[in-house]
């Protein structure tokens, strides 16, 4: 939740918070192959990129997306050509994995293991804002579920389930198990609550709720409205969240945490 | 819109009456790349499979998705690489494509050209269903839009956008301009309008009106609700739809036409 000046610069910090290739989780066979969103509330405009790999900044591609073509969502080899023509350079799958991603990966090709329990929680990187002019964005990015089948897409890259933003109502970003947040398309489920007369905290609640209810499945959301308020719920145990509003960063991991640090600038 | 004994047999019925790769449209390297989803209402289960080639019946392949894997979207290669495992073989290319289709993707290759104006109500098969005991399903396949980006993904791989049942409310399958569908989540649209007390006739038109107005786009819907009452509803010109119900065929192209024609079996 990010105070900007005008709706590019919204779109650009958010680009720039989460340029996070490096890290995520390996899919079977121990690459790294990435999901990602970006949404204009202004006019529903939309990039996405899916099982892109070798790609150190997923969102500025899926941003690309957005900007530079009619579609909003290219995927796997397709989006590594367009990427090229956009003079965006490949990086060695190698270069994008951690040690600890490569620990997590090795633990869950043992027989027996839940790669489920493992992955919530970990791995997506989201964001949502409002500028000053009240226009909302979102974007998420994720190397989605460990040891997934190659070429697995979440709901990352899915509109209205790893994110969605719409000026006359607000913007959601969200994380967990994929496959559930998309039975419900988490996102513009919130949205719809919202829509009904429901606070950000209420509908992100209510979002949550009936995820577990009628598919079991846990996640956690960044959700804020259009006047600016703003709420970070989840039914996993914990997620890290952050905010800035008016001079304030708002910040936590397990429930009910808001630890407040005054971000102001010192007068001159 | 069929009526069948059982959630199994609706589903198997569904995914017979789409087995269609062969005519879809080609993308800017003239090759079929084919999205295609499948979803049961009784647990939003859902399964799909986006830019895939060489698949003569994708819908068969997102139906594997949904029942032999843990997740609900496989891409491209990843796709094609599940296919195998499951034994499903590739037909070449060239098998794919007609001379129609072809023919559409020269002239779409001249300057000047309106490859979305040649696309609307084209290329794309839907279905939805219920049976007796009030399981609706739905499932929709598509070359996507002539002359597309190599790997641009549409509407029909993502959930919500392509179709969406829930046994609670109804069951939608799109077609039309795929981008326009994805930025207002058309299928689920519809259907929380019906969530909300509207006929399916109502939340139809509320949806494609919707989508025209705040994204100046057109398509086409079917639509079921719980109650088995269905309608067929487009803001394109025309659109080819057929609804069996009570040993009656409904069917039509342009606005306002709904022919009736008896189907019932003759007595032994």
């Amino acid at each position: 939740m990010i105070h900007s000046m005008m709706s590019q610069v919204t779109l650009g910090i958010i680009q720039e918070l989460l340029s996070l290739g490096h890290g995520s989780v390996l899919n079977e066979e121990g690459e790294v192959e990435m999901d990602a969103i970006i949404m204009d509330g202004k006019d529903l405009t939309s990039g996405a990129v899916s099982a892109v790999k070798c790609i150190a900044n997923p969102i500025k591609l899926a941003r690309l997306v957005m900007e530079k073509t009619n579609h909003l969502l290219l995927t796997s080899q397709g989006a590594s050509l367009f990427a090229k023509a956009q003079g965006i350079s490949e990086v060695p799958g190698e270069q994008l994995i951690t040690e600890r991603s490569r620990e997590r990966w090795r633990k869950n090709l043992k027989p027996g293991s839940n790669p489920v329990a493992y992955q919530l929680g970990l791995g997506t990187v989201g964001a949502v804002a409002i500028d000053r002019q009240g226009n909302v964005a979102c974007a998420t990015s994720t190397g989605g579920m460990t040891n997934k089948m190659v070429g697995r897409v979440g709901d990352t890259a899915c509109i209205g389930s790893g994110g969605y933003a719409n000026n006359s109502v607000g913007a959601v970003s969200t994380t967990g198990h994929g496959e559930s947040i998309m039975k419900v398309i988490l996102a513009r489920l919130i949205l719809h609550y919202m829509e009904n007369g429901m606070s950000t905290e209420e509908a992100a609640d209510a979002g949550l709720n009936y995820m577990k209810t009628q598919v079991d499945g846990s996640g956690g959301v960044i959700v804020v409205n259009s006047a600016g308020e703003w709420t970070a719920k989840f039914s996993t145990k914990q997620m890290s969240w952050a905010a800035i509003k008016d001079d304030q960063l708002h910040c936590g991991i397990h429930t009910g945490e808001n630890e407040i640090v005054s971000v102001a600038a010192s007068p001159q």
